[in-house]
């Protein structure tokens, strides 16, 4: 896969999707940072299970993995059914599809690749590797614009400098490259706007300790790692001007599903005056669905919970209520940073026009 | 030592702080519940780097340990000085005092056993071990008060049933016995007036995970452990109608100093109409601290917050900040129960009265 042309003068950054020798292969993110193990992936059933299983994860990411995953199923079909193809890769569609609820990017990716189907006629691989390849590339290129949009609008806000906090992973890991959250931080941190990132661990999956610390040790931002818990109390404190988030999807009407936690950050930036910036690529809105309220919020059980990576130091046998995610309001939302443009203050009307532009 | 009288009808409940063979025994919080170990300690330092080092934890209970610890420091002090007991006993005093910061039951007690050594005169040891005893019965007592008008308070307003959240532990393990918070939650059990409990898992120590849902599970009382993180978008699902939280101090205005995460907890609670109650015997507050400001935090450094139960699985020399308690001001506690009553909105004229009475 080739270098895209850096228009921001930042450096580029470690692709976790890559296609190579006709197969996908990804970075397991479950084993992040204590070993870099790269996983190939032969057939669609495969690449579903990895989304699954969260090999790979982040909203971006898992549409572009998905995307491959057609590739994958298609050259499967073709091989089987020959010009009955189109018929005979529905089962492993629907398995891509059923591969995790919360993430939109999934769906849109599907259906993108999808709405090709039509013009391909015999062998539909290449066309549809194309296409997959340029998902991965747009969303890229999208990140790198994002980044910027998000910057300049810190930049030019009265809250600017000093510090900014993130949640999850939001980088390259969680996308086709570079970031979307995380990018808007590597962008500051490019520009010399800010100073430090402080990023949540982000139980349970310790996306935080284990995924954004390893890419900004990287990327030499100085970094400090805290508790979920301890935002409220670094808002309180001053300091930090801006949380940075990411999404999973974002409803209609402007609420932002996005990881367990994000809700209480907006809360705690709402009452310091800390500026809540969410940023994500039209391909996470969902005008489909009318609110947050609508948005299916994946709960991945108990074990995952109970076990500090792969550690049981609590009650083992404990029940637990795991959502992975949850729902931010619009109102609480400062900045909604999109490729296609940034929504301050976004609601129905505004994310309409964004989504029709 | 001898069981109270039991005026509520609740069972009695683990002691994890015992005086016998004429040491103070603690079963070591480090350890469970994987194992019930219980150490032995024989002088006033020993007692010093117990809670240092968190054999003991929850604020009642340090001032308690510490009690047994000038004990301890006494018998030393009267074996090598003799009538001059009360001069060699200061340098244990000034050991037990530094052990850890926040909580003020620890300065409360070392003050209490302090004023004691006046009317002390040959052996002080029995008459301090009989204070040190009664500090912890009457812990014990203030406890089973509290659950009793804690309780009260919520069977009697608008917002009752269902369930409640608790954070950290305040249970048997971090008092003299039965607990503060979690006495609160034991005698809404005992009384059928709800039907479980969630607990957050309280990283980093995991206070919840491993002591909470270890109690709550011998009391089997219906309990769910969720992460931190989750707790707003638990409120905001409705059926948690109080947040119970104990307190390590309370300043003369109110603002409360507990385990970090109380203050995130508490902008949810007021956010979505939870009730949101501090649960702390009158030994747990400090009229000469003014405001939650002057409360010195304890930050217990980066090893605690990369480690998971003794395993790293995220970058290992990550910088990070480890505040283990937050302040939540007064104006969004909506009660502060005490054993000397109920303040509901408490504020710095309610506090003032309160410790006069």
């Amino acid at each position: 896969m080739s270098s895209l042309p850096q228009t921001d003068g930042l450096p580029d950054t470690i692709r976790a999707i890559v296609w190579d020798d006709d197969r996908l292969q990804l970075l397991d993110q479950r084993q992040l940072p204590g070993q870099s193990v790269w996983l190939t992936l032969d057939d669609a059933p495969a690449v579903a299970r990895a989304i699954h299983d969260m090999v790979v994860r982040g909203a971006p990411a898992i549409g572009i993995a998905a995307a491959y995953g057609v590739v994958l199923a298609a050259r499967a079909a073709y091989r089987d059914a020959g010009p009955d193809w189109r018929a005979a890769i529905e089962p492993d569609l629907t398995t891509l599809a059923a591969a995790r609820p919360t993430a939109i990017n999934l769906n849109w990716a599907l259906a993108r690749m999808r709405a090709a189907f039509t013009a391909s006629d015999g062998d539909p691989e290449p066309q549809l590797l194309q296409l997959a390849a340029a998902i991965q590339h747009e969303d890229i290129a999208a990140n790198r614009h994002m980044g910027a949009l998000g910057a300049d609008l810190i930049d030019h806000d009265r809250r600017n400098g000093g510090a900014v906090l993130t949640h999850c992973n939001t980088g390259s890991l969680a996308t086709g490259g570079f970031g979307t959250a995380l990018g808007v931080v590597r962008t500051l941190y490019g520009r010399n706007s800010i100073e430090r990132v402080y990023a949540t661990e982000t139980r349970p999956w310790l996306q935080g300790a284990r995924l954004t610390a390893w890419e900004l040790q990287q990327d030499r931002i100085p970094a400090t790692l805290i508790a979920d818990s301890a935002a409220a109390a670094l808002l309180a404190q001053g300091g930090v001007h801006w949380v940075i988030v990411g999404a999973d999807r974002v409803a209609a009407n402007g609420d932002v599903a996005n990881k367990i936690g994000t809700y209480a950050l907006a809360l705690a930036a709402r009452r310091h005056d800390v500026g809540f910036m969410v940023v994500a690529p039209t391909s996470t809105i969902d005008t489909a669905t009318a609110s947050g309220a609508d948005i299916p919020i994946e709960d991945r059980g108990a074990a995952e919970l109970l076990s500090y990576g792969g550690h049981t130091p609590g009650v083992a046998d404990m029940p637990a209520w795991n959502p992975v995610f949850d729902v931010t309001p619009a109102e609480l939302v400062d900045a909604l940073v999109t490729e296609k443009g940034v929504l301050t203050a976004p609601d129905s009307a505004a994310i309409d026009g964004l989504m029709r532009a």
